[in-house]
């Protein structure tokens, strides 16, 4: 009988170290090939599997798998495609498993959100009713932050670090040039739906003055009024005022500060986002000058200043992966359990997908201080750890030097798939 | 007869690396205690001077001296403010001389961009025609790249490092994910007059189809048909389009691009910079997915992506002003020499304040390609030197420490100075 292979998908929006966990994944098969054949990837995805484009990543040295683990964005490609309930779309899901089924793969790792953890428990539940078990385990991976039961999502980590520093550095940038210029900085993070990212940024402030002096968050109604009272007061006090905010800030009533400016003069969609709209209605209110700065897919993709932690944790949930699959496990995803211990520890913890599907995970409101602009002392907790350390890439010539794969496809068995 | 006293103020916009220019000047006076006295910081650069707030760095710890060759910003203060003519503001003039006169100022080192040389080479001037002559240094400085006779700007090659590893970064994300999301990214950077930032981010592709595909140059007149046409180009074939836009970008006729959008639904000027502008012409014309970043200060401040040469460089011209002050010299800045080796080699050279000031380097031609999306390799010649090594700050709980100054102020011996 031929061994059974292991189909790895790359899955919704992707993050500086899910590369760090394609790489664990991979890695660790590679050291069971007694009992795992070809370790496929999907290009793009679980799109990849569909149309039978998978990633032989055999044909891929180990210096350059090893090269994964520093490399940002989604190496085989990811993809913004949610597969529908099975009434919906029994077609669909009848393809997927024709494809494993014809390349004999029993191993389904499934790396990403809320979403893709449900499909793994979807294509879980099918593979058994149709009498071909596959191992379904999910790895998580989320820049929100928002999934359930693990304590953390590889990618927060990164993400957080990313914006802490971005936001102390140019705090210090304001500060130098705040007597005779620039008076207040907005800086737009991800985060539509919770303040996990906004919050982490609070980390920045460690002393009184610091920035960030104000942190706008999706879980706090925007009152106008209060807002600008807190600017002038922040810079009456320190000479300037550093804002971070949540691109999901909103007025309490589901709509988003972004989404107020309505209409251009041309009638397009305002085109700026939720910083320049915060700086502006500043500007009119109190005249500062300022500054503004979105850092949009920068955040999510800088592997330059990712979070050690941070990589060896999303390392370890493809690592993990691998191993409850061998064990036997289905429907379950590794998770990170934070030890009850006053230094930071951490280890892999599990959890059936059905937990996990489809719920998220929002930032508790003793996170935020109570006047609504900035984190408490449980946050900094919670959060400090999780952007500790540092893990650089290699540099040549100034520049990180990120893996090229070859990305070679292996034959196709099945007819082309017309989508329904 | 006691020691002469030596002045050091940062003016202008600030980098990255403009504290690694106080270190070396610091810490150079330091060891020729012998002929400097006291080593005064302006507050706020010159506003410092002219208010007699003279801060005593002799107060500051070596270690904290030290820090600044790795704390972003403008550790003393900057300051945008410009000394009128002397025939427009005799009196501004007279009123810095008082107060070098009552400090026993003999050095004034004076750390900025064309302006800032202009005024030490008045300063200078006008010290011998007040019989109380004054060795006036100007210290280069600048993220814009655009002083003459140097090779390069302290702070430049730090800006141009962080953008080309931005956008190479964003566009692997954004490569991941163009087959079913994204497939247009653009990035504005700074560089309102000159394109050389802008150009640096072209370092990023080094093979065909790398990010980032297009770099809109303030050099090259927009021509909306021409871009779309290549925008569309890049999509068809690499599958996304990954663009560098300088907040420079114009029409050929004095228009920029982010002034082109009018006014919003409320009368407001358009909120947004030239990347959302850019992004939404191509939403418009093409339909094509896009997200967009604005680096702003993040960019000039970014310490933790420094250029090891920078730093060296930004350091090495702050020693060589204390250098030049105790040489004898007068109304001459330290500049950076590009030796004529195959492997880049710089040296330290000098050159008159008055062929300096108010003069700006513009990028050659030539450092643009013929269809003015690229550079061009004389352009990589040039660049990739600059932006070699890196040298990271000193982290503690996962975060970059930066000094924290007492900026003790020296008391003071004039009247309060009222501005005319």
């Amino acid at each position: 009988m031929p061994k059974p292979n292991l189909f790895y998908a790359q899955s919704g929006g992707v993050t500086s170290v899910i590369n760090a966990s394609a790489c664990g994944v991979i890695e660790t098969a590679r050291k069971h090939r007694s009992q795992i054949g070809k370790v496929y990837a999907g290009l793009n995805g679980i799109v990849g599997a569909l149309n039978e484009n998978l990633i032989d990543t055999g044909k891929e040295s180990a210096t350059s798998i090893a090269a994964l683990r520093s490399t940002p964005a989604g190496a085989f490609g990811s993809c913004r495609y949610k597969l529908k309930s099975f009434e919906e779309n029994q077609q669909e899901y009848e393809r997927l498993m024709a494809v494993f089924r014809a390349h004999n793969i029993r191993y389904f790792l499934y790396n990403g959100g809320g979403d893709s953890q449900d499909t793994a428990n979807k294509v879980s539940q099918l593979s058994q009713a149709m009498n071909f078990p596959i191992s379904c385990i999910g790895i998580p991976k989320t820049v929100d932050n928002d999934l359930p039961i693990t304590d953390t999502c590889p990618g927060f980590g990164s993400v957080a670090k990313y914006v802490a520093v971005s936001i102390r550095e140019a705090g210090l940038d304001v500060a130098s040039m705040c007597e005779s210029s620039t008076k207040v900085f907005v800086m737009e993070v991800m985060g539509r739906h919770a303040g996990w990212i906004a919050g982490a940024a609070g980390l920045a402030s460690e002393q009184q003055g610091d920035a960030p002096h104000i942190i706008l968050f999706p879980e706090i109604a925007f009152n106008k009024e209060k807002f600008l009272k807190k600017v002038q007061t922040c810079v009456r006090k320190f000479g300037y005022c550093a804002i971070v905010v949540s691109e999901g800030a909103n007025y309490g009533n589901g709509q988003f500060l972004a989404d107020a400016g309505g209409k251009d003069a041309f009638g397009h969609v305002q085109l700026g986002g939720v910083a320049p709209f915060v700086a502006n209605t500043i500007k009119e209110a109190l005249g500062y000058k300022y500054h503004w700065a979105v850092a949009d897919y920068l955040q999510r993709a800088a592997r330059h200043i990712a979070s050690a932690t941070d990589v060896e944790q999303a390392y370890a949930v493809g690592q993990a992966a691998v191993e409850f699959a061998l064990a036997g496990k289905d429907a379950v995803m590794p998770t990170i359990v934070r030890r009850p211990t006053k230094q930071y520890r951490w280890e892999i913890g599990e959890a059936k997908l059905s937990d996990v599907a489809n719920r998220e995970k929002m930032m508790p409101r003793s996170f935020i201080s109570r006047d609504g602009f900035h984190i408490t002392s449980a946050a900094r907790d919670y959060f400090a750890p999780l952007i500790a350390g540092e893990d650089y890439p290699f540099y040549k010539d100034g520049l990180p030097q990120y893996a090229r794969l070859k990305r070679a496809l292996e034959k196709k068995k099945l007819k082309k798939w017309q989508a329904s």
